[in-house]
């Protein structure tokens, strides 16, 4: 058995079955190794962007981590932007970059360069495997580490510890349990919410789903506090008979209004709220300055099951849940306009159906006119770096592949990482994507008003993306997706029931 | 002034006039400042990756460096793989990233980054500009220190740096003149030109062009000794009536054998001859085991200089240059062979294009088929991170808007940067992309024969790109520019003229 043979057994003796990849020359090994492993379901992506956000996706609906196999330095380079998604989403990942053998990497090779410089940035684990028989083992601590730490996990596979001879398959060690917070925390946080003062309770990435969202939703039931989830979190299971997350907004003005209502928050294991970018004048943090403002769990620390104790000290275990009423509006006619594709979504949803949310500008109406839809979860970019949404789409189908999933993509956004429509049609994913063609970088246009800056020409001319215009349908085409583009709403609610009801990828761009 | 404004002035003053560009919040201010410095061309990308290559392309072709601008540690990340490349052309590089005000900078924000981590692998310069009042100095030293090392600049543009008052524009200081190589170097070198032997000239980055290649031809005339290019050059002048250069070829048996008839190798700021990938039970060192190996100037020297010098020593500088005699062949006819392609752009390829090389496999044949076509330029990939092909192209013609620019880009390599495209239609450049459907990535099956491996149904099924089949047709016209697909080599040839007579971007896909 090769190194490759053995990294491949690790990772499914591990439960790791999926592997998002770009291969190159020094990968070949764990590219043949694919025949020795049928359990291993190889993903193949026509850019590294797309492999790392289809990661991420994947994790955080599954929970558990997928691999990524990558091609040196460059390749890892491409990853890096959705990986900087991933690590703000909290989500395990098992990275595998392979590098040149260790013999071939003194010389000065067009494709040698420093991969751990690159990798650590955002790496909770790396390792560069030393051998093939050490391989097994290295793959095994990096799947304990990934899990444990929920992070990314990055294993460096020179090509002679993948070819080499004596690879080994390890078993994965269960992690230890991670601790509760302090005691002193979780009594600090329960005499908070029992002082009747107006608390939010904010909720980190993780807690918004699941076991969790369920004991926060109790400990809001008895306390009244209400919660809240980061403007950029992981992911929400929302919807009817699900308990309300109110999202801090985007727009700085927005949340310190929403922020205002509150004089206590008690962040779960989140950090205070502050504004996604700076402004001249304008103060980064969003919270009131005389608010209280408790910090409850850590990384590191176990947050839900915090959240599990906190509700017990506060004897909310048997409250009766304050969710959602299903709601959602009649599909809507006419002209389109942003509150119209908003009623759209709502109208039409199908239950338990994943939206990513990438519409940036275009779908700020979507989560406010969905709260009523059937049970839904709601994932969005947790880092800013742009791209994410298609790629996270294809992840989160491949994780769950029974459930319908709707991508809302901005344009501007859509074009980072174009190259996951391929891949959702290799795989037949049903995946609904819908673009939003405001043909501009809308978002920074809002900015330059909101800096009360008269932009010139010059300045405008290059915010726009409309000359020529981009051409969705043709896109979608040339990578084997099925597109149509819609001009009223009633259209817009017939392509989204047909998209969801053909269970293959389709896309839908929406002129703006 | 503000901090943005000194920038863009301080760049102009340096001779920094094009600036390729995928700005976003934290960059507005710069933006809002192109109003002030119409002399400054901002070129918009969809994607960093095509910015950075385009970069490349621009510095290789005018020798000097343009300037991009990318948003935080992501931006810069989508821009590294491309930026791993120019690290290997040894161009001049302005990389502007923006950055998160200082105050804000604590925080945890989801766009918060380590920009200088993530950009120390390829910066030869590298700074993160204290406050407005120093951005015009810190542009001059940047753009001073990319000059002088032909080496990737980069500075860290906080926002509040940006929108500050006080900027000062700063004029560049011209760089001190590189030293030659020793004395003893040069003798040493002049001696073995002149013993008689087998001798390879092998020629590092920058010495395949301009003056530096007419004294390495002169030698070649004195001493006999034939010119070689590394497989991973960056830019070769070429065609009738200039001095031959051999390239090293990518296949390891190939290479050798080029190598084997030579028992002297001078490599002129060159790395030693070895493979691109490592294999099992072969050597990396290319040159035969007995050849004399001299190493003839090195980084921070004047390499052409040198060139200069050795001829001198020699007396060389009279010589009458041996150049490739004018020879192009007729245009083929008939079905579609690798072979016949490359007679096809021999036969066509107008005088002064700028041929971009990325056709991997496909195109093994054409600097052979295109040796006696009019005098033009070749670039190439040089640091096998693919998706430098249209990247590279657009910069080249915004470098030499005169001049045609055919670019050779393989289908796998081309989905990577296809954003390249959009750009291309906007600034109407006159490029002829052909995009070579192999729909495979041809090199790595090639890899697995030449391993022995006998790969199993599931390994090949990750290296076709055929499920579903790319539709460049349709990718380009999603972008705005015109394509056509051909299917014999009579309507290639003839699309290639159509091609570069239109002064137009235009794609031609050829189905293998």
């Amino acid at each position: 058995m090769n190194g490759a043979e053995s990294l491949l057994q690790t990772l499914l003796a591990g439960g790791v079955d999926t592997c998002f990849m770009n291969p190159g020359t020094s990968e070949i090994h764990f590219v043949a190794a694919l025949d020795s492993a049928p359990r291993m379901r190889a993903v193949p992506c026509l850019f590294e962007g797309v492999a790392s956000g289809a990661a991420d996706g994947y994790a955080r609906m599954r929970g558990k981590p997928s691999s990524i196999l990558l091609h040196l330095g460059p390749g890892l380079s491409n990853a890096l932007a959705n990986l900087h998604n991933a690590c703000r989403a909290r989500v395990p990942l098992i990275t595998i970059v392979g590098d040149h053998a260790g013999f071939h990497r003194d010389y000065e090779t067009p494709l040698a360069s420093d991969i751990s410089a690159l990798a650590k940035p955002y790496s909770g684990w790396l390792r560069s495997a030393a051998s093939a028989e050490n391989v097994g083992l290295d793959c095994a601590d990096a799947i304990a580490a990934a899990r444990a730490g929920n992070c990314i996990a990055t294993l460096i596979l020179p090509a002679d510890a993948a070819w080499g001879k004596g690879g080994k398959p390890v078993r994965v060690s269960i992690p230890a349990p991670l601790p509760l917070a302090d005691n002193k925390q979780i009594e600090d946080a329960a005499a908070l919410l029992r002082n009747g003062l107006p608390t939010a309770l904010v909720l980190g990435q993780g807690l918004t789903s699941g076991a969790a969202l369920v004991h926060a939703g109790k400990i809001a039931a008895r306390s009244g506090a209400q919660l809240l989830a980061p403007f950029a979190f992981t992911r929400i299971e929302r919807g009817a008979g699900r308990p309300p997350v109110a999202r801090i907004p985007y727009v700085t003005g927005q949340a310190v209004n929403q922020l205002s209502k509150f004089s206590q928050f008690i962040l779960v294991d989140a950090p205070p709220p502050v504004s996604f970018f700076a402004h001249p004048q304008r103060p980064s943090v969003l919270t009131p300055p005389e608010a209280r403002i408790l910090a409850l769990a850590k990384r590191g620390q176990d947050s839900a099951g915090t959240l599990a104790a906190l509700a017990d000290v506060l004897g909310a275990q048997n409250e009766h849940l304050q969710t959602s009423p299903a709601n959602r509006p009649e599909c809507p006619h006419g002209p389109i306009t942003l509150e119209g594709l908003a009623a759209a979504v709502a109208a039409t949803l199908p239950e338990q159906a994943i939206v990513v949310d990438e519409s940036i500008t275009s779908g700020r109406n979507m989560m406010a006119a969905t709260a009523g839809a059937p049970p839904h979860d709601w994932l969005v970019n947790t880092g800013g770096s742009i791209g994410i949404g298609m790629p996270l789409a294809v992840g989160a189908s491949v994780a769950c592949p029974e459930r319908p999933v709707l991508c809302l993509e901005a344009d501007g956004s859509g074009m980072y990482t174009l190259q996951a429509l391929w891949t959702m049609a290799r795989e037949n994913l049903p995946i609904t994507t819908v673009i939003f063609s405001n043909r501009a970088y809308a978002i920074l246009k809002g900015e330059l008003s909101s800096l009360d800056i008269n932009p010139g020409r010059r300045a405008l001319d290059v915010l726009d993306i409309d000359r020529p215009a981009l051409d969705w349908i043709a896109l979608a085409k040339g990578m084997g997706v099925c597109a149509q583009r819609i001009s009223t709403l009633e259209e817009f609610a017939r392509a989204l029931c047909d998209g969801f009801s053909s269970r293959a990828p389709n896309l839908v761009e929406v002129l703006l």
